[in-house]
C-alpha cells in the first residue's frame, strides 16, 4: 500500500481529467449540432473531438509507465512525473481547443514528462533484472563505488 | 492473489466483451462493404464502429479504477460494479448497433457504474493516504466514534 | 518483484514500439501534408493512420492479459507470448504502411497469440477461484493424478 498510494492517487487524478475532456466532447457535440455517430464537423468541434481522442489514445501508456517507473524505480519521483504530466495534458487540451497550434507547446511538454517516465521504467527494470536473474545489485555498487571515492 | 482474484476474473470478462465487439466491427466492415483503412460507410457500420471505438476508449479507465477501488477500497463491491459495467456496454453496443438513440439508456447506466468505482476509488486513496502519511486510521476512527454512540 | 520483472521488460518494450508507432505518424503527416485535427488524406497516410490507431486500441488489452497471465498463469510462457505479439505488431504495421493487404498475416499473428494469453488468463483465473474460494489446488491434484499413474 505505502508503495503504491501516491501512483493511485495520481492514477484517479489522471481518470477525473479524462472525464473532464469527455465531457467537453459531449458539450462540443451539442454546441456545434455534431450527432452520434458522425464524428466530422466544423474545426471547432473536430479540435475537441481530436484533443480529447489523443489524450485517451495516451492514457493506457501513461499509466503503464506511471506504474512500472513508481514501482521499479522510485514512487515519489514517478508520482511527480505523473502530475507534470496530467498538467501538461491539462493545457495541451485547452490549447488545442483553441487553435491548432496552441496543441503544440504543451504536447511537446508532456512528451518529454513521458519520456523521462519511460527513461525512469528502463533503469527500474533493467536494474531489477539485473538482481533477479544476475544477482547483481548494481545501486548497492554504484554506492560502494562512491564511497571509495 | 486472494485480494485481487475476483478482480481479475472481471478483467477477463472484460477482455473477453471487447473481443466479441472487436469481431462485430469485422462482420459489419464484410456485410457493408467497407474495406480498411476506411472508417466512413453507411451509417448502420458508422454505428457499430463507434460503438466499438466508444467501449475500446473507455476500457482502460474501466480496468484502472476497477483495480484502484478493488484494491484500495473494496475488491467484493468493485467485482459487483464491474460486472455491472460490463453489462451495460454489452446493452449499449447492441442498442447503438441498432440506432443512435439506442445507445443512451445503457450509456447513461454505464456511466454511473463508472463514477461509482471512481467514487470508490478516491474513497479508498484518500483512506490509503491518511493512514500512511498522517499515520491516521480513518476507518478505524469512524468505528470507535460509532461504538461511542 | 521476482514474479514481475520479466513481465515488466515486456511492458516497456511494448511501451517504446508504441512510441515508434506514434512518431511515423508524425513523419507521414509532414510526408502527406495532412495537418491535425484531420485524419484523412491520401491512402498511403490513411493506413499508417489506422495500423498507429488499431496498435494503440489493442495496446491495453495486450497490456492487460499479459499481465493476468503473468501474475495468475505463468511469468515465463506470458512474457515470451508478449515479445510474439509485439513482433507480430511490428511485422503488422510495416505490412499495412505498404498495403492494406500486408495486414492481414501479420494481424492473424498477432491475433493468435492474443488469444494464447486469453487463454493462460482464463486457465489462471479459474485456478486461483477454485483455490482461494473452494480450497481446491487443481494443479495438486493433477499431479497427483498423474503420480498415481
Amino acid at each position: 500500500m505505502e508503495d503504491s498510494v501516491l501512483l493511485a492517487a495520481v492514477t484517479v487524478l489522471g481518470v477525473l481529467e479524462q472525464a473532464y475532456f469527455s465531457l467537453q466532447v459531449i458539450y462540443a457535440r451539442r454546441k456545434y449540432s455534431v450527432s452520434p455517430p458522425a464524428t466530422v464537423g466544423p474545426p471547432e468541434f473536430e479540435r475537441v473531438f481530436r484533443a480529447q481522442a489523443n489524450c485517451s489514445e495516451y492514457f493506457p501508456i501513461f499509466i503503464t509507465v506511471l506504474w512500472t517507473s513508481g514501482l521499479f524505480f522510485s514512487q515519489g519521483l514517478s508520482a511527480v512525473c505523473g502530475l507534470l504530466y496530467l498538467y501538461g495534458r491539462f493545457q495541451y487540451f485547452n490549447g488545442y481547443s483553441q487553435s491548432a497550434l496552441g496543441r503544440l507547446a504543451p504536447l511537446y511538454f508532456s512528451a518529454k514528462v513521458l519520456w523521462v517516465l519511460i527513461g525512469f521504467s528502463c533503469v527500474g527494470v533493467l536494474l531489477s533484472l539485473a538482481k533477479v536473474y544476475l544477482n547483481v545489485d548494481l545501486v548497492d555498487q554504484l554506492y560502494s563505488a562512491l564511497y571509495l571515492i
